[in-house]
This record gives C-alpha cells, sequence and structure tokens, in this order.
C-alpha cells in the first residue's frame, strides 16, 4: 500500500509561512492536519491513480488537498454549535487548544488551502491545467452542499430524532461516501481514466464510505474508549439512530459484508492490479477502530 | 459601469437544488447572496477583464466566485464566536436566521461554491484550462490564511487593544485588500493581461481597499443607523482601535483622499478605457454609506 510518510510531510508543506501576526491561525491549520488519523481519502486517491495507469506522485496534490478538506470539516464539525466534542482522535479538539474563533478560521483556512493545492503550480506541473481543473471542480461538487456539506446538515436536522434507515443512508452517502468518492475519482483524473473508470471508482467509494460508518456505528457499541481513542457509547447517550439501533448488530455485520463485496465487484471495471484495494476495503470492514 | 442585474441573476444560479432534506443549506447560502451589497467585487473583477481588452460577460464567473468569498466571510464573521453581531445590511444575520450550525454550513458551502463556480464547465467554456487554473489559485491565494482570513486572525487578536497604526494597515491590507485585489487581478487573468498590468490591477486594489476601510471608520463616527443600514458608534463601543481613534477625522480623510489618488495612478499601466475604474475609486471615496 501506499506510503504515508510522503503525504504526512507533503500535507503541511502547503501551509503558507505568511507573518508572524498570523501565527496562531497557521498553527491551529497545522495542529489538525498532522492529528494523525487513518489517512484513508489521500492514500485512495494515489491508490486509484497507480490502478488507472498513472503515478502515485502525481497525484499526491490531490490527495493532500483531499485530507485538507477532511479535517476542515472535523474540525467544524467539533465546534460546541456543531458537535461540541472535546476529544478527536485521543487529542483536544481544535477549538479547545486554539479558541472557537481560531478553529473556525483555521478550517476555513484548510478548506481555501485544499483549493489552493489543487491548482498549485506544482500539481499543474505534473498534471496539466485540464487535469487539475476537473478534480478541483469534482473536489468542490463532492465536498459542497450538494454533497458532504449537505450530509452535515441532514445530520444536524436528525439530532434528538427517530430517523428512517432510508434517511440514515442518503445522509452518510453524502457526509462520509461524498468525499470518499472524491477522494477515488480525482485519482482517476489525475491518471487520465475513462468515465467507465470514474463511475466504477465511484461506486467502489460509496459502497466503502457506507459500510465504513456501518463499521463505526458498530464499534461505538462494542469497543471502548482506549482502543477507539474516542467516548463510545456516544450515539446511544446522543439519543441518535444509528443502523446498529436502527438494525441490530447481527444485521449491521452482514450489511457492512455484502457492501465491502460490492464494492470489490465494481474493481472488475479495471485492468491494472486491483488486490491493494480489494484488500483495503475488507481492512476497514473488519477494523478494530 | 457594470450591470450588476446580471451578476444579481447569475450568483444564484450556481446554488446546487439537490433534495428535499438538504435545503436549510440552500436556504442559509441563498438568503445571505441575495441581501444586496454594494457588489464592489464582481464589478472590478468585470470592469478590469474589459479593461484589459477582455470580455465582461467571460469573466462573470469569477466575478460571482469572489461575491461568494465575499458572502461566506461576512456569515462567518458576524458568528457568536466572531463578531457576534445580529444586523448585516440591514437585515438579521445569517445566523439569527437559519442557527449557528446552519450559518457555519451555509458558509463552508459558498465558500466551496466559490471554487466550484471558477472551475465549472461554464467557466471553462468561456475563458479556458489555464486562465480558470490561475483565477482560482489567485482566489486561494488572497482568500486563505495568508491574505483575507490572515487579516480576519489579526483582527480577532486586536480585540481590546490598543494597536498600531502599521499593524491596523497590515490588518486591512488582509482582511480588506486581498480579496479585492483577488477580485481585480482575477478580471486581468480572465482578459489574457500581462504581469505588469496584473501588478498594477493589485496596486489600485491595495490603495482603494485601505481607502475603503478607513472611509468605514470614518463613516462609524460621523454617520447614522439609518443611513449606513448598520449601527453606528461600535468601534468606540468595543474600544477597537480605528484610524480615526489613531489619526483624527482630519487626517483620515487626507490619507483616504491620498491612497485614492495613487490608486488612480496605477490605471496609467492600462491603454483602455480608466475612465470607469477612476470614478470608481472617488465614488468609494465619497461615499456616504
Amino acid at each position: 500500500m501506499t506510503d504515508m510518510k510522503q503525504i504526512e510531510q507533503e500535507l503541511l508543506s502547503y501551509i503558507p509561512k505568511d507573518i508572524p501576526e498570523t501565527a496562531t491561525v497557521m498553527s491551529s491549520m497545522k495542529y489538525s492536519l498532522s492529528a494523525g488519523g487513518k489517512r484513508i481519502r489521500p492514500m485512495l486517491t494515489m491508490e486509484f491513480a497507480k490502478l488507472c495507469g498513472g503515478s502515485k506522485d502525481n497525484a499526491v496534490p490531490f490527495a493532500c488537498a483531499v485530507e485538507m478538506i477532511h479535517t476542515y470539516s472535523l474540525i467544524h464539525d467539533d465546534l460546541p454549535c456543531m458537535d461540541n466534542d472535546d476529544l478527536r482522535r485521543g487529542k483536544p479538539t481544535n477549538h479547545k487548544v486554539f479558541g472557537e474563533a481560531a478553529a473556525l478560521l483555521g478550517g476555513d483556512g484548510l478548506l481555501t488551502l485544499a483549493f489552493e493545492t489543487v491548482l498549485s503550480e506544482r500539481a499543474v506541473n505534473l498534471n496539466g491545467y485540464e487535469k487539475c481543473v476537473k478534480a478541483g471542480r469534482t473536489l468542490a461538487e463532492y465536498a459542497g452542499a450538494a454533497g458532504m456539506i449537505g450530509g452535515q446538515i441532514i445530520d444536524l436536522e436528525s439530532e434528538d430524532k427517530q430517523v428512517t434507515i432510508d434517511r440514515l443512508k442518503v445522509m452518510d452517502e453524502k457526509k462520509t461516501g461524498a468525499l470518499i468518492a472524491a477522494a477515488c475519482v480525482m485519482g482517476c483524473i489525475s491518471a487520465g481514466a475513462n468515465d467507465v473508470q470514474i463511475q466504477a471508482a465511484k461506486a467502489y467509494a460509496m459502497h466503502i464510505g457506507i459500510a465504513f460508518q456501518i463499521v463505526d456505528d458498530i464499534l461505538d457499541v462494542t469497543s471502548d474508549t482506549a482502543t477507539l481513542g474516542k467516548p463510545v457509547g456516544s450515539d446511544a447517550q446522543n439519543k441518535k439512530s444509528t443502523y446498529v439501533s436502527l438494525l441490530g448488530l447481527d444485521e449491521c455485520r452482514k450489511i457492512s459484508r455484502e457492501l465491502t463485496e460490492k464494492a470489490v465487484e465494481s474493481l472488475n471495471a479495471f485492468d491494472g492490479d486491483t488486490e491493494p484495494l480489494r484488500q483495503f476495503a475488507y481492512y476497514l470492514c473488519d477494523r478494530q477502530k
């Protein structure tokens, strides 16, 4: 699989140096960007670029951009007016360290930096203008109000409510699936993939995205805080409808397995070595944290 | 000058339709995007495109994108964790209507939509891939942490403090000047302008940007709430250092005039008809609201 050290280093390199007076917002951005996490999305971007006959290296700026979007969404999601979380990946959330205003601005900064990165000279030298436009457009569409942000508003308006399984699914397709889809599709774009491959990458992403969310719900009731790095049982405590509360543990395990198999099937559209992405789908399904 | 009806209509056309479940975030975006305002930035984008021998129409997607960034920055700036304002342009602020979470997400949505717009098929059809990349990169750089967002953090960290005139100037160059510069430069990019012209456009923007801010400070002590559409005297009430509190009214009137004249001088780099932009600089300097 992809060496994530490259991503870890390069991610921070895009943050502008600027003047001492703006140090707080740069620190806020760096803090969350270097706070670890599974780096699932950049890995997918690079793997899909390789699978489509392109180069992982060329896809790195696109991969970094997706992770910046993911990171900003976590910062804003943790804010008091949203989920009001104090811990993220076992560390204090951004606003707990820098205050609400700097967390808000740090998130805005990362969101903006994602597009600066996709459109950077470096990205253009590696991919050309057309691919940078298409990658940036994809990122904006999937991360925007009809994508990830749309999922967040559905999530908010579902709080303290019994929601249907259909609503849960459309929420997660947007909230989780859309950005994973952007990651996969941007990898394809970097490699100059055709439309059939792009659709297949999207299908893979959507299936592992929902499976990922179901596994998250499962772990929230079966894991412990030390393993997970965040409080367990929070869904039940918040009276949140989850796949587990609606369908039960056994059914959730079955469905997450089925979705993973569908994701793996969609890899048949590619001629290259699909083994890493096949393994990755099963890894996500079987993970313990 | 530019017909702003075109901008008003087109601005809203970029908001995705999507599903009923995401209506709140779309409404939040539309509310602030259609809340009026002087539309200074899109007008500048179109005027500079024309001045550089390009077409105003081609520059419209870039113009809309700048206004989306401006609008998102106002929504986030008004939030309780930032300036905590209840009124904007004489109407309730976004979070007063939609709640904090939907305001936060509406702002994020507009920020993302700005880049979707610069990179849209429509923008590419009008300007080609290279110009869209360069316009989007410019927008990201000037609106990001080293630009507008950097100015916002300086503003926040200057609250309840006596600040120097130098700090005030660097704050406003970022907070106000940077996005006005993006607007002017993106117009130049749409028209395929050369580097000398782009630097001149940037100089024009920075000078009118600071002049604009000084005039804002003047109006905060000399105007009334009905004329201004927002509470006057708020700077003094917040113990905020302003150009007026540091330099006095007369000196501020003199400096804003000098900056305006410098802005007008920088228009000498252009062969086209500079009269509209010359008039506009003086209009901003002499405005009563």
